[in-house]
């Protein structure tokens, strides 16, 4: 395989594990309606829509249920399916799911006993609406929604290089975001220019190892989501096409995809140079991050390292404008469990993906939050985002 | 009003609306977790993740129940809420449903026997994991999943003029798709150019008029993905940065969000004069929308419009090429109820929105699509796309 993509060998090998788990528990047919989870195992990426596409894995074999407008798709995608089976539209004459009862009795012959699902039904996308697999089939189907994801939480090598090289394509898109950012520009001009720029990159330097799945529009993405100058103030603000003022305290995100894998980065940058309160809260956000960091390791819990990046902003009196946790899992979706929180009780295994963004707000000034993705790994971790951290290369001259 | 966004006052209305037909089947309080409805009600837009952001209408008011990085965000966008309550984070040391449990109870104090939710509990977003409300309140709620979108099926005038605007800044973006594509051109480069031109033109060209709502980059979008050549073929590909080849079929696709409303423009284009076969598939698509057109109106079956394009397929001999149903409901989100399908039961409303988009499909050829925004009024349909449909206008010299 390449750093850029996973082969179908290596899809039934995840198919095979799971097979294996789910043997343990005696299960001999699990049907899985999660998009993203029927990636994970298949590299079948699609579009989901009010029309169910669902994998039932039987007996360890790959099988789909699928609408007739994505037969082609699955042969073309996924070349280890043994049966493809098909009904023709979503609500149709005769719906679905009764469509899957008659399949999964008469073909794939279900052992009545031995039956799990990820879900009570399909989910209810853009107006879909539908018996249970229950009231379909009368048999009653052990839930397991959380064994894919308990796989997908401990990242594969394969998937820290995807991760990696995510990475690294964010880096790209965010020096152009940082370079074309000025007074007087728009949010959203800019984002699309640094967003273009860095696809660009991405696209002809990565050459035939470039395998998009069609996920993003741009591959490498540079945005500002309308945190800009007091409204940075606002931990989740929405793009509004605000203009480039001097004086004004920036927020940025960048990231792109690589089969799948979508890294994080974010950074706290400045109109022209901070006045002292806004180099004061930098400076508490810059080393609440590495009290994080520093905190995170093998073996550690996910709180622990919520609390070390508390105690760096207690430590800077500024402990009154956090607003959230230091980080969350990623990987295929923009957040993952677990979380850096409080409250989790979950601890850090080598080969789990983290956001590390510990943030404070204050209100007419602005945000401050950098955002770095880091992997645990055997003795302590790594960070994948390499973008520069320090105040002196986040000031742009205004 | 202008045409480009709503008011507070008009989403007033449609909370006063809401209210009434929960009096009527004696609910006093109801909780909402569906983004798109709160958005629709309320005006706040926001992005969904893991932590939980519920509407509690009660008794008339809006109340709010948010984690602490959004308070600041709803007291912006929404002038009209009662009550913003909130939580830390999640998952937190108290998880946010038992703090909601306290807050119904103590705070808003909810008469046990008229309350209604839209779902059990808050949606599993992005490893969000949680008791049900039943859980956490020993309350029964009244399950009503489709009360909002009920309302939402129907557009109000003012939706109805969001929706032209949409459609005439998708066509905008299209025109440059069109402009753009030339043999050896990539379909990603295409699509980023004719996007960014559409939005800024869309954006200059509305002035104060715009109101983005956060929820694109691009204002206006006009895209490729993957329905290029053979590959068209697939009614659902995904981008995956085909260059562009003298007699390849293309089946495009536009958009864009006027206040959280996108319509829905597609059209099949050639690389160069189409041959015969490709001459004859498009003019059997071309008379099947027609006749779907044709058929549409108020007091119409869905399903009879279905059947109307289905009929001019068989007359054309393709019957079999086809892959899916006529058309779908949209208006907020990309498909809504009701669609235009054999199995549907539906009738259609003045002031119902569809695609009308039916298709064929060839294997090794392409695909045969367009689709168009309509909207039905009171004594037919207005078709709100406004871009030819004719083969000459879509020959793209070669």
């Amino acid at each position: 395989m390449g750093h850029t993509y996973l082969t179908p060998d290596h899809h039934k090998k995840r198919v095979e594990k799971l097979t294996t788990k789910l043997e343990e528990q005696d299960i001999e047919s699990f049907l899985i309606f999660n998009s993203k989870n029927i990636f994970y195992l298949t590299g079948l990426s699609f579009i989901p829509t009010e029309r169910p596409i669902i994998l039932i894995l039987h007996k360890g074999e790959v099988n789909f249920f699928v609408p007739s407008l994505e037969i082609d798709h699955v042969e073309h995608q996924v070349p280890f399916a043994s049966q493809i089976f098909s009904y023709f539209e979503y609500p149709d004459e005769r719906h679905p799911m009764y469509h899957l009862a008659a399949i999964l009795k008469n073909e794939v012959k279900l052992a009545p006993t031995r039956v799990a699902s990820e879900a009570l039904g399909a989910p209810r996308y853009w107006g879909y609406k539908g018996p249970t697999l229950e009231e379909v089939t009368g048999l009653k189907f052990t839930l397991l929604p959380d064994i894919i994801m308990d796989m997908r939480v401990i990242k594969e090598p394969e998937e820290i290089e995807l991760m990696r090289e995510s990475a690294k394509w964010a880096d790209r898109a965010h020096k152009y975001l940082q370079e074309y950012t000025e007074v007087g520009a728009n949010e959203i001009d800019v984002t699309i220019r640094a967003s273009t720029q860095g696809s660009q990159d991405m696209v002809s330097e990565l050459g035939d190892d470039y395998h998009p799945t069609g996920f993003s529009i741009f591959p490498a993405i540079a945005l500002y989501r309308g945190q800009i100058g007091p409204n940075s103030y606002f931990p989740h603000a929405l793009s509004r096409g605000i203009t480039f003022k001097k004086g004004d305290t920036l927020v940025t995100g960048a990231s792109s995809d690589v089969y799948g894998f979508q890294s994080e980065l974010e950074r706290t940058m400045f109109m022209d140079e901070p006045n002292k309160r806004q180099r004061n809260l930098f400076d508490a956000m810059l080393a609440a991050q590495d009290a994080a960091m520093h905190a995170a390791g093998p073996g550690v819990y996910c709180s622990d390292v919520d609390k070390a990046a508390r105690q760096a902003f207690r430590d800077k009196g500024v402990i009154q404008l956090v607003r959230h946790h230091t980080g969350h899992g990623l990987g295929m979706e923009g957040h993952e469990r677990p979380f850096l929180d409080l409250g989790s009780e979950d601890i850090l295994e080598p080969g789990m993906i983290f956001s590390c963004e510990p943030g404070i707000y204050e209100k007419s000034l602005g945000g401050f939050r950098h955002s770095d993705t880091f992997v645990v790994t055997e003795d302590g971790i790594e960070v994948l985002t390499k973008y520069p951290r320090n105040l002196n290369s986040l000031i742009i001259d205004a």
